[in-house]
């Protein structure tokens, strides 16, 4: 039996990557998963993540903690800055974490490289978060090229590809197709400002989005809300 | 009087940042220093790059502290790998820290975005660091792209400069020009084990690095040695 691919997939404990990572499984990728805690505004998100990876059967779950609240700019890391909860407006939110997917992507890359795969998953979306300047598809393409220049393997010639799969599809899409693959998103945490047991608040942009995708799939939303 | 632009500088406490940030000012430009603790084996290169900063009049200085020993894989970070002191050799040396470079930038990309800067300084060297993919200048031309695509700045039109002064100098080159600009070399720490106090081992690759540098370029070594 030929070996199987390992990858390593960014998992946030949210819809989207916890969808992405079944994709990664279905495609027939071992997978890393990485978690990123950039002092988010709670934890019930990493808690997802953990018990996601570990039911997923994941080769690995790891945790790099960075203390982006050093630089702020958002509201996500500067706790004085209020999460809005009166709807998805245009224009780039101040949820918006600078550089966010950078520094993300930039720790998949490295664990990439330690553990000898040459795939990272990665669940951003295009669609629902237009505003964001770093979920663009040409911002993919950007670093792709920039992984195959920056690490040991690309000096040694094996590529490194970065699998956007759920970027250009919307909410409720991205639903269906996680539920076809067997998602438990019920496990799954999405809201800016979920208390510690994983209850959402129900009026971010993240859970309207969220709530507006389960309605427009035609599927029961199982997200406990507060 | 036109306001001067602002920068980040990448702060490590070595000779080359050191040097690098010297050359931002001295090309005019206001600099936001950022160092990045990623459980370096020492403190005492944080410690210089405290008084680095501060000496130099920085706007700022943060330090942004991120466990890259969740993913491991260098001597730097992981303090079961020792650090080489037999002498430089060809090829990929441990002491290389996965993606380092595409994660530091990060951080810098992010820190430009929160202080509105459009300059980021980097103290890379392709010329000693020549094993290390992600020092190269193809790497640096396609993060500048990335940096381009990532940020709101650039949705606004606001174009991201990645500036690497010292990319293609040999290290007397980098010596003799910040002696040139009076950069307190006692002050700054190349060592990869350095004591608390910044003593160097005067063995590892930095420290050789460094020594032969200072040698070529016909100017005493102020470095402290154990």
């Amino acid at each position: 039996m030929p070996q199987r691919d390992s990858c390593v997939v960014l998992l946030s404990g949210g819809l989207d990557s916890a969808t992405t990572l079944a994709i990664a499984r279905s495609d027939g990728f071992d997978c890393h998963c990485l978690s990123v805690d950039y002092g988010q505004r709670h934890r019930a998100e990493l808690d997802a993540a953990r018990h996601i990876a570990r039911e997923s059967g994941a080769l690995s779950h790891r945790v790099v903690t960075v203390g982006l609240d050093a630089i702020g700019g958002s509201a996500l890391t500067d706790s004085r800055i209020p999460v809005p909860i009166s709807g998805v407006q245009p224009g780039i939110p101040v949820t918006y974490v600078p550089a966010r997917n950078t520094i993300m992507l930039a720790f998949a890359l490295a664990q990439a490289e330690v553990c000898g795969a040459q795939h990272i998953f990665f669940g951003a979306n295009a669609v629902d978060y237009s505003g964001y300047p770093d979920c663009r598809p040409d911002y993919m393409v950007a670093f792709e090229r920039l992984a195959n220049l920056a690490t040991k393997a690309a000096v040694e010639g094996r590529a490194m590809r970065l699998h956007t799969p759920i970027l250009m599809l919307s909410k409720a899409d991205i639903i269906r197709r996680g539920v076809a693959l067997g998602v438990d998103y019920a496990s799954t945490v999405s809201c800016y400002q979920a208390d510690s047991s994983g209850q959402a608040c129900g009026q971010c942009d993240a859970c309207r989005l969220r709530r507006t995708g389960f309605a427009e799939a035609g599927i029961p939303d199982p997200t406990r809300y507060k």
